[in-house]
């Protein structure tokens, strides 16, 4: 049985349908990017707090102190909320019996036994199509929308890991959520977090 | 149902013995390195036929054309034999319900909609641990074993295909077989293998 399960996710790979699923399945809480602000808003980290905080009080964490070299007054506001995500992550996982949407959660939980790390991707044009249905048209190509998505998240993802979005080796498995339909990927993910040692 | 599975692996990751038990589950026909070298003398085409005909004669198909400037006399042994494997790989294809290891397969087949593409994959000490309880030591150690093999998939897969080995992109799963442990590969591929449309 696996008690954490972290979703990665391309821009429109129902990576976070799959993980909401996922959960529902298993009895499992899910959260994701506002779930885990709010759970950040709860223990008192409001994003205004924390932006004071960081001028001022370095982060416990020996991994935040990597980052306190970056500028002379302190962390930026980004790297101290991924220092609070990272404590709020480390306390979900601990509680257990979750799904983590995105927020480099992999990395975050890498020493832990008893999490399963799954990359949801599928080919530009399923996801270019699946945007529009899911979030409407905008200005932009929805292609043009899928790869700045993917450029952030991929920038975001080696800042603060040093390890590239996406390589195989940082993940139990990478389902093709276009190929394999999101109903396998949800039936594969969940059996597996069931009879997993 | 997916008529054709090609396994793309790392060295020790048991890739081969994955397709074996897939093909068996499946009652699939099964086909590695040596069997496809022995259908390609079954079809008349020895290695040593193969380096003559390759000097004198181009292949029929635009891939092969395009490695004839490399030198002045034909192309290279490696490249016409890459040349034969591929038309018996797009053979193999054509009679279906098959399992195929290696050889580029992936790529080869990559305008198929009846293939399912897997990458199997597992930790450098699960993979170096595994290769010396089934192929034995030998003077080299067996970490430095696993990364020369790799490290040569690569670099074939790289100039047959131009395309990274392993980028998920290409295949409908990656599966770390030393997580997942193999039978639950097996059971993932083959079901999904029965169940796609």
């Amino acid at each position: 049985m696996k008690r954490v399960i972290t979703i990665s996710r391309e821009f429109g790979s129902a990576g976070r349908t799959i993980g909401k699923l996922v959960a529902d399945k298993l009895g499992y809480k899910y959260y994701d990017k506002e779930l885990i602000v709010k759970v950040a808003e709860e223990t008192g980290f409001s994003q205004a707090y924390i932006k004071e905080r960081g001028e001022y009080s370095p982060s416990a964490s020996a991994f935040s102190y990597s980052f306190m070299g970056r500028s002379t007054d302190g962390m930026s506001t980004d790297d101290y909320l991924f220092s609070v995500q990272r404590k709020v992550i480390l306390q979900l996982a601990d509680e257990g019996n979750c799904v983590i949407v995105g927020r480099c959660a992999d990395y975050i939980l890498r020493d832990r036994e008893d999490v399963m790390n799954v990359f949801i991707h599928a080919d530009k044009k399923w996801r270019a199509k699946r945007i529009v249905e899911v979030y409407g048209a905008n200005k932009y190509r929805p292609e043009r929308r899928v790869e700045d998505k993917d450029k952030k998240r991929r920038i975001n993802y080696k800042y603060y890991t040093d390890r590239e979005w996406g390589d195989y080796r940082n993940y139990d498995m990478c389902l093709d959520s276009g190929k394999l339909g999101i109903d396998t990927c949800v039936d594969i993910i969940a059996r597996q977090a069931k009879n997993a040692d």
